[in-house]
């Protein structure tokens, strides 16, 4: 019985891991299709979202299913816990790739009104985040959970500096308005997918601890 | 078993319309805080969105329990599953209103650039579509549910309402630009309270039909 239900788990294990690359994937054609201004991969994120949210329904439901039949307890419950939030946080990083790609569309082919420098940077990061938050809960490593919470205060510094920037262009020049409003959502959202990986490590730090923090 | 099972689904229940309650206190406090410029009150927000958090851990630990020791099938199973799902929305509400507020302190008595009455008008809706939401939810039922995707969509109108108003206001007026800004987030933060309403919705329709579909 444990034995089957530690190979269940390392499936889900795979799963998991396999929607956190779906979902720097997705992260990295977002920023992409903004950057290179790329229509068409902007509609592509589209359907990569539609597939990240199939498999987090398929990991719910496999979850689920382990705990029905496989009564864990204690510890083992708050791993598969710990997954159930875990691809909500993975989703919702997807639907923000989603209102990226659905600015990008916004601004079509007009031109920049800044060359786009802290957001790749800052997608980068993200995407780090993600890797490293997922590698933490695999391994039920704090310190890396820790170290999550610390590239968060990074992309916090940039998005503070992506807005002053853009709140000091649309006050010198009414005519960038629209755009500079556009790309400070843009660094929110990355703040926000960013906060979603910080979400990730107070999660592992709970799984091994049992106490919930804030670690940022 | 099975009675025990339905009174402790009765207790959880119970507890999840709490922590709704408490939601729509907080996005009427936020909102409060801001019309009002009420500075303690913002602060307040923050101490009643950690009281959201604790309910939340609460109600995801009862659930997990209620899994592994009642090992329900198919559609019980559902039930707790939406349970998990729904909390999350929950709770995320309660981060967006704690958003509210931190805008709100940004602004402090610096007198605001038109009067707010879309904003509240949009929280009201808000408030509303929670509470619809979690009755589909108690009464597993589908119409309800469905109305609150029509809420979302009154909710979506009044954004772009908001946001076309303020991008405007900031083009005649580039000492409006802060502010402007501030305010439009202030829109975005209540549109996505709105959109995890509408993501409870969705829950409930799956819930009954076992069938995931977008509803907006």
């Amino acid at each position: 019985m444990r034995n089957q239900f530690i190979a269940q788990l390392d499936e889900l294990n795979i799963k998991l891991l396999k929607m956190g690359a779906m979902v720097q994937e997705i992260i990295e054609a977002a920023t992409r299709a903004l950057t290179a201004q790329d229509i068409g991969l902007a509609k592509q994120v589209y359907i990569m979202d539609d597939k990240i949210d199939e498999l987090e329904l398929e990991i719910e439901t496999e979850c689920m299913k382990l705990i029905a039949l496989q009564q864990p307890m204690a510890k083992d419950l708050r791993v598969i816990g710990s997954i159930l939030k875990i691809i909500t946080d993975l989703e919702r990083m997807g639907d923000h790739a989603v209102n990226i790609a659905k600015v990008t569309l916004e601004i079509g082919d007009e031109p920049f009104i800044k060359p786009l420098i802290d957001i790749p940077r800052m997608a980068k990061l993200t995407q780090d985040m993600v890797n490293k938050s997922l590698d933490a809960f695999v391994k039920s490593d704090i310190a890396l959970a820790m170290e999550v919470a610390k590239d968060d205060d990074e992309v916090d510094l940039i998005y503070e500096k992506i807005y002053t920037e853009l709140i000091n262009k649309m006050i010198d020049n009414r005519q960038l308005v629209k755009q500079a409003t556009n790309l400070i959502f843009i660094g929110r959202f990355l703040e926000r997918i960013a906060d979603h990986a910080t979400n990730i490590g107070e999660r592992v730090i709970y799984m091994v601890t049992g106490e919930l923090q804030q670690i940022n």
